[in-house]
């Protein structure tokens, strides 16, 4: 069995290999420049783990990873004009660094790029990885939609912000995994239990994320705590907090939102939070799907041995305890 | 044999039958509105007649015949982002009348559901299929990507300008073509053939454009005349003017693009043109790029008879006379 950090190595030397064409530069040197900005790159090394549990050298399995990390760019190129971000990991964004217009356009190639390279692997899995990769692409844009939507709207569901963050991010994780399955000749079924394990994990480590982002350790969150508090953003912990508190007229959800002072604001809402035990509810639900992803994982048809990498990974995921 | 309208007839019917999801609706929504502008439908129907020329019943070409005008369609809500266009067909474009993340997101998603239409087809063509279409979709980006560069330069050699052209606009109806060869298993010599009638043909029909925007005849164009001369617009009639005018002292092009009154701006450019010799020159290199087409559609293996449809079209196309 290698190790999280031998993938890794792997995969990020190859990704320093991949080139673009040189011309026409206003095209493909934004994309240069964003696929060096790094990252985790968590969801092609779960392409490449899966195929080696299924039995496949992760050397055979490197397109398929490289179609997911050039899909995740590109969404990301696209979501920052969408969320007119001015940073991405504390470097200009492109559409700010070039242009709009160039972000979208090379945003879309990078797109394609993605297509082309699930294109070079071996012809008899193309098929497969090709409605896959179809579905989980719809999914995402449908995701980032519901998100947008969201953003304007009054109440939003717990249901219907736990199925915009599976669209919007968890089925990526799950199609990548699927990826190493369909290149390794997995059965159907353990393909199903990868691709499940992958979305549940998914959703919890997004779960995660919104809890961090106000209970967090500062030194290891790497972002400003209460960010999304200050932002009004409506996280798992703010439309619990919402809906709870339309049973309880004694607390005021909307007076906190129109609070200014940025210290008294995450102070009101994390008090708030613990006496309605939003925060206790939030920690249920990412234990709820990190066991259903863990169950999945448990399923498929391959010795324990097999599956350490994947759990190694799932626990990398999910030190950042809260 | 069948009738331009047969294959015209069937294509809008079939997309007009073509559904997008309900959800999320400010997402679906616009690629509803945005395909049912219509459209003369050219490059799906490319597809359907080289089918059957091949051979093979047009209903059997379907799929792919529909992920081209998909594709065609996600090309244009783009480009009228960037070109900050406010009408396509006489109706408001997709990011004016929702707003511009929309029309990105939709155009997104709408290159996806081009690929999916494509993974409809029968699964042995799928490979071929998917490599056409990936280098054909990049090229139009960069097609894009050199049209939006052209902008700010002060001087474009006519063999880039003949390049951009063909990215951008040649090379998917060369692939609209190849697709029907695939897809009734033609002959690699008949499917490059194929190719190479759609990219010249589309060469020659964007130069006829450049043509008419001046020279045509008001009623028949549909546009107002002279608009590329208003706008200075870098057409193929403006690039030649550039070059011969720097062994032509007497002439001043760059007089003419600062002129305001716009009768005044045709008249000065047309006349100038004419001395020139631009308009010969233009009409030449259609009827070169004219003539490229028919010979490569002359040398397909299959009879004259099978033919007729595509000749068919070629004349539809330049039946604007200028």
């Amino acid at each position: 069995m290698q190790t999280l950090s031998t993938y890794s190595i792997y995969f990020e030397k190859e990704i320093g290999n991949y080139r673009f064409p040189i011309s026409p530069g206003n095209l493909y040197q934004p994309l240069d420049y964003f696929l060096q900005l790094g990252g985790k790159r968590i969801r092609p090394l779960l392409t490449l783990m899966a195929s080696e549990m299924f039995g496949l050298p992760k050397e055979n399995a490197l397109q398929a990873s490289m179609a997911i990390e050039l899909f995740h760019n590109f969404s990301l190129i696209h979501d920052d004009i969408m969320d007119k971000a001015p940073l991405r990991r504390g470097k200009q964004t492109v559409h700010l660094k070039w242009n709009e217009d160039i972000a979208i356009l090379s945003g879309d190639v990078l797109l394609i790029k993605a297509y082309q390279a699930l294109a070079k692997q071996e012809v008899r899995h193309i098929p497969a990885l090709l409605d896959m990769f179809n579905q989980t692409a719809v999914e995402v844009c449908e995701g980032q939609q519901m998100d947008m939507d969201f953003e304007s709207r009054d109440q939003v569901a717990i249901e219907a912000y736990i199925e915009m963050i599976r669209l919007k991010t968890s089925v990526l994780l799950g199609c990548a995994l699927a990826f190493g399955a369909i290149v390794s000749d997995a059965s159907e079924k353990d393909r199903t239990l990868i691709y499940e394990f992958g979305q549940n994990l998914g959703i919890a480590f997004q779960i995660q994320d919104d809890i961090l982002d106000l209970y967090g350790d500062p030194e290891k969150f790497g972002k400003q705590i209460g960010g999304d508090v200050i932002a009004n953003k409506k996280t798992l912990l703010l439309l619990k907090a919402l809906e709870l508190a339309q049973h309880n007229p004694e607390t005021n959800v909307e007076e906190m939102l129109l609070i200014e002072d940025q210290v008294l604001k995450i102070e009101t809402a994390k008090s708030m939070f613990d006496s309605l035990g939003v925060l206790a509810f939030a920690r249920e639900q990412m234990t709820f799907y990190q066991n259903k992803a863990l169950s999945a994982l448990k399923e498929i048809s391959v010795s324990s041995e097999r599956k350490k990498t994947l759990i190694e990974l799932s626990e990398y995921l999910f030190q950042r305890e809260v």
